[in-house]
C-alpha cells in the first residue's frame, strides 16, 4: 500500500523541503505550537542538552494531525466533494476525523481489531465514521477497498504519501525555529512519515538526524542497512504507533539521506517512558519514548553528543490504574 | 506548629497582597514561569473554560519551590550562617532542599516513614541532609527540636509562616496577569499556604478563590464552617500533599475571606486525576486534582459558572507500572 494507491490529487514524485515550508503556511491555522521543554535530570543522564518537542499536547494528542491537515489541504476541493477514508489502529484515525471536522470534510476510518481504547473514542468523538475490520492488513485493505468503490472517499494513507510526511516535517521546522542550537533531531520510525519529514527539513538545515527503533519492529534499521525495503515482522512491540512496515516513498527518502537507525529492547522503551513521565511530567506514548531511549543507548557507547533534539510524538495511551 | 514557633526573621504578622508582589520580585531569578494549559475536552465537562497553571513544570516538581525561596530569601544572611531546617513528607522538603541548593544555604529535611520514595531521593539529589524520623507529627517535632538545637538552623515551616504564604500567592500572580480573563481560581487546600496566598492575590484583584478539600482531610471545609481551627483526622486520602492541618495565619486569611470549600471523595478525585492526565497529557499528582473534581462538583449542582483558573500544585508522584 503506497500512496500512490489512492486517488489523492498530490501523490506526485518526493516531497523536498519546500513541500514542508508549503504545508506549513496551509496547515497553520488549525494545529498548536507545540512547547518544547527540558529536563535538567534528563540532561544529566544524557550528558548534554536535550530539547524535547512535545507534539503530545498536539490537537488530536499527536503529530499525526500535521500530516492529515497537510494532505486534506493539499486536496480541499475533492475532499470536501468525495470525503476522505483511512485505514488506523491509532493516532492517524483520530487525527484525520479531527482534520475532517475542522475543514469540514466527512471522513471514515477502518480500524482493526484491537486498536486501543482510547484511539477508537477519539475517532468516534471528532465525528467522523468508525468501521471495525479485522486485525490483519489484509482485513483492513479489503474492508478500505469496499468502502472506497461505494463512496468515491479519498484515500488519506498514514505514512506512504508526500503531502503526509511534508505536513509530519512541520514539527521539525518548528523545533528548529524555536531552538536553533539544536544540532541533532531525534525520532522514532515506524511507517517512516515523520522520520523523513524531519528529514528533508534537516538535510536543508544542515542538521542530523537519528532515528530510534524498536528490536521487535526493526525494519527500517534492515531495509536501510540492505539497501532494499524488508518486510515487518509480526508486530509485538509495545510502542503501538511503530508496529507498521516502513512506506515506500519513506524508505526512499530516508535510504538517500544515509539515516542512521539505532534500535531499542522493549526494557529500555519502558524506562525511557518512565523518565519522561518522572522528570518531564508529561504523559507520552511508548512510541514517544523510543528515541530518548536510543539517544541514551548510543551515548553509553559513543559518550555525550552534541546539542539533542527529540520529537516527543504522541501522548495517547489507556492509562494504567492510578 | 506555626510560623513563629520557628527563630525566623521574617515571622512579624499576616502577609498581604504587597507581600506578594515582593516575593514574587525576590524569586523571580530562580523560579519558572510555567505555562497555562487547556482542554476542549475538560471546557465541555465543565460547562466553561478552565485554564489550569501548571506548577507541576516549577522546579522541584510543585508550586512549594516559590514558599520556600521566598522564607530564604527573605532572611538570607542568617539562613546562610545558620543553615535552614524543616520537616516534611512532601513537596515542601525538595523544595527547600532545592532552594538552599540555589541560595547556598544549608538545608536539613526531617522525613517521616512512609514518605513516597521520589520525594525522599529528591531531596538527597538537591543535596540536602535528609534525617529519618518516625510518622507522627510529635516525632517529626521532636527530631526537628533536637537538630535545631544543635545546629542553630532557621525553621522554614511548609505553610504557616508569612513568607511562604506570600511565596505561594506568586502562582495565582503569574496566573492572573496570563490570563486576565480568569474569574475564579481554584485550588486544593491542605496546611493553607497556596490558599492563603492565592486568597492575597485574589481579593486584591477582585478575583474570586474557591477551594477543594478531601472529605477524608476535611478540617478546613469544618474550621471555615464554624469559626475555629478544628484538628485534623487521622490523615487517610489519596491526595498526600493535603493531609496536613490547615496552619494558623492560614486559617485567619481564609477566614477573613470567607473562602468558600468544596470537599470532594476519593474517586472524585481520582478520576479527575485521570481526567487531566488524558485530556492535558500531564502528569498531576492526586493533590493537584482536588480543585478540578471540587470545580465539576460544584457546577454538577450549580450550572455552569464563569471563567475559571485551577494551580495545577505538583507533578511528583511514584509512577504506576507502565
Amino acid at each position: 500500500m503506497t500512496g500512490t494507491d489512492g486517488p489523492g490529487e498530490a501523490a506526485a514524485g518526493l516531497p523536498d523541503a519546500v513541500s514542508v515550508t508549503a504545508a506549513a503556511g496551509r496547515i497553520a491555522p488549525w494545529v498548536h505550537r507545540t512547547p518544547v521543554l527540558s529536563s535538567r535530570a534528563i540532561d544529566e543522564l544524557a550528558g548534554g542538552p536535550v530539547h524535547f518537542k512535545c507534539e503530545l499536547f498536539q490537537r488530536s494528542g499527536s503529530f499525526k494531525l500535521r500530516g492529515a491537515l497537510s494532505a486534506v489541504t493539499a486536496q480541499l476541493a475533492s475532499a470536501r466533494r468525495c470525503g476522505v477514508i483511512t485505514h488506523s489502529s491509532g493516532n492517524h484515525g483520530a487525527a484525520l476525523a479531527l482534520a475532517g471536522r475542522l475543514l469540514d470534510v466527512a471522513v471514515t476510518v477502518v480500524v482493526p481489531a484491537g486498536a486501543a481504547a482510547c484511539k477508537r473514542e477519539a475517532v468516534i468523538r471528532y465525528g467522523a465514521r468508525l468501521v471495525d475490520c479485522g486485525p490483519t492488513l489484509a482485513e483492513r485493505e479489503a474492508a478500505l477497498a469496499e468502502l472506497q468503490a461505494e463512496t468515491g472517499a479519498l484515500f488519506v494513507p498514514p505514512y506512504d504519501h508526500p503531502e503526509v510526511i511534508a505536513g509530519q516535517g512541520t514539527a521539525a521546522l518548528e523545533l528548529l525555529q524555536d531552538v536553533p542550537a539544536v544540532q541533532t533531531v531525534w525520532v522514532p520510525v515506524g511507517g517512516g512519515g515523520l522520520a523523513a519529514g524531519t528529514v528533508l527539513v534537516c538535510a536543508a538545515a544542515g542538521r542530523c538526524v537519528h532515528a530510534g527503533e524498536p528490536e521487535l519492529a526493526d525494519d527500517a534499521a534492515r531495509s536501510l542497512a540492505c539497501g532494499e525495503r524488508q518486510p515487518a515482522l509480526p508486530p509485538r512491540t509495545v510502542a503501538d504507533g511503530l508496529r507498521t512496515a516502513l512506506g515506500v516513498c519513506n524508505f526512499e527518502i530516508l535510504s538517500d539521506f544515509g539515516l542512521p537507525v539505532t534500535v531499542v529492547s522493549e526494557a529500555q522503551i519502558l524506562a525511557a517512558q518512565r523518565l519522561i513521565w518522572q522528570c518531564l511530567k508529561v504523559v507520552a506514548e511508548p512510541s514517544s519514548a523510543v528515541p530518548l531511549a536510543a539517544l541514551l543507548a548510543w551515548r553509553a557507547e559513543r559518550g555525550p553528543d552534541e546539542v539533542a533534539g527529540i520529537i516527543l510524538t504522541g501522548g495517547n495511551v489507556d492509562l494504567p490504574a492510578l
